[in-house]
């Protein structure tokens, strides 16, 4: 970690390096961290930056600031079937950062990391002159061979997303618009539901062996699921018919749908929902929801991939919808 | 890569996946990358920030913003004896971004491939809503078990350092004060290299076998002499007696200390030098400095290791000088 101005090398020992707790992360008091690969493994690679006021509101909890900027990397190598193990976190610090803040940034990090045990081996602290940004790269594994891409799919088979979509995109919305979700009648509970997924996605991780071992084809959902099934048929190869029925709505986004039900479709292709899209062969669905089963973790038939070239269709009670509706909004 | 807006996407296409020429990357399309180690080696894994206005100036040349940003992890790496493989780019565009911009920045980055013979490997690109900021994660090998730390030197071990010290702190000086190497005499010739030192920092990857066979403790300069001399001094757990007019100087630098020794000493302990900074144990000195010329690389003995507890004594002559001379100056 260099370039810190006096003081902020005492910080960073102070909240950084605790987290630290792998040997080959030196303490965070070297110039670079040594990482031993497993025998037999490859590693998984993947890097989110957040910025303030884009990825995340400025006043928002500085815990879940770091966890969110943490999982949304976890949830990358969850959708590759890579275990998480160790992240780099670069900080780009506003000029008002405080001590405190910096505190508690460190204690969301502390938190996730014993939640998914993932360690910290290095980073970089800026003061960037301007907004807070986060840049995580973060490293998991797989046994060799066996990560999970988006191009493994096929003709036939069927696509899956885990939990429920477009509850972060309303939880963003009344972050935005505050009391559009009082005047749609949704009640307290389904508010905080709505504004916690988008304040902190669930990276899947639990599902992790279950991708792994049953999916041909996966990603996360992070741009809306129609931006980024158009994405997976594309690497794949395959168009993908998705039956609008059958995406999974929290209670409260159904109350969306039941008060206005092109809303509810600007939220379903918000994007933000960290939950998993993936394809996985007929002849294991069966195999597949049962891992995912045992894992805790809701998984949802939402359609299947037939032969093309990457188009998305849109299909309500199996009748077409317009190709208008295919476009993932990443903000209001 | 996610989050991009429309238009962008291309632009990444374009212009990055070019640069991901290794298959793991597969070609930046997925959510993350798949990087196979080699057995028996080990990894070095670094991450440097740079911010527009406070590592680099926004209207430098977008090849040479993007080459120093990489250099300056390539330093890192080079100073624990490991070999550069990969990296990922996180690029947090101002909203003045252009295609050309871009293009620029991207060919700046493939010089530097070649150059230094190292793939990109994923990353991620996002609309800073500020100024630019990139965050760069390296990624060095190194046979298991030898990576060299801050930690190794003893009593005895002599300290060196590669290159010219002072020339990036004098060039980025000239940057904020124009006219000032000028006033100070030097010539057009003396001018531009202090500034290409300051704009292009070579990162003695070339050095990298010699540490790894012969160095027990070593860092790269990037806080300046002084300030990361204490560093490795504390690391090592011993004092470390530099000789002042053993530190190797450019001729436009000596110029400097010919008309204004004060201020030479601002610049030696001005950082942004990447050079390298290692203890060498005293029957390995023949052999690191032959392995050095070997790799056409300037090594200059400059000081001692003695037994302390992290202090740095600076000699002129053989006399101490005073402590209030000891801190490395960030910035004028």
């Amino acid at each position: 970690m260099e370039h810190e101005r006096p003081g902020e090398f005492d910080l960073i020992r102070t909240y950084f390096a605790p987290l630290a707790s792998d040997p080959g992360s030196l303490g965070l008091t070297d110039d670079a961290s040594v990482y031993h690969p497993r025998p037999g493994y490859e590693l998984v690679l993947t890097k989110d930056m957040l910025a303030a006021n884009v990825h995340f509101f400025s006043d928002d909890p500085p815990e879940a600031i770091a966890a969110k900027a943490l999982r949304v990397n976890l949830s990358d190598l969850a959708a590759k079937g890579a275990v998480p193990r160790a992240y780099l976190l670069g900080l780009g610090l506003s000029d008002d950062w405080t001590a405190q803040w910096l505190e508690r940034f460190a204690c969301g990090l502390s938190g996730d990391q014993a939640a998914f045990d993932v360690t910290l081996v290095g980073g970089d602290t800026i003061r960037s002159g301007s907004g807070l940004q986060i840049s995580i790269t973060a490293i998991g594994e797989v046994p060799d061979g066996t990560a999970v891409r988006r191009s493994g799919g096929a003709a036939g088979h069927v696509l899956y997303v885990s939990g429920t979509l477009g509850d972060a995109a309303a939880g963003l919305k009344e972050r935005l618009d505050p009391g559009f979700l009082n005047n749609l009648g949704l009640t307290d509970d389904d508010q905080k539901h709505l504004l916690h997924r988008y304040l902190l996605p669930q990276p899947r991780v639990a599902l992790t062996g279950s991708i792994r071992s049953f999916a041909s084809a996966s990603m996360d959902i992070s741009d809306g699921i129609f931006a980024d099934a158009r994405h997976l048929a594309k690497a794949s190869g395959v168009d993908l018919e998705i039956e609008i029925g059958a995406l999974p709505l929290s209670p409260a986004l159904r109350k969306i749908q039941g008060a206005d039900k092109d809303l509810a479709m600007v939220c379903l292709g918000g994007g933000d929902d960290y939950e998993i899209l993936c394809l996985v062969p007929s002849d294991a669905t069966e195999a597949f929801e049962a891992s995912a089963a045992d894992a805790s973790i809701a998984v949802s038939r939402v359609g299947t991939a037939v032969a093309g070239e990457g188009a998305v269709r849109l299909l309500q009670d199996g009748q077409p919808l317009g190709v208008g509706q295919l476009h993932g909004f990443r903000h209001f």
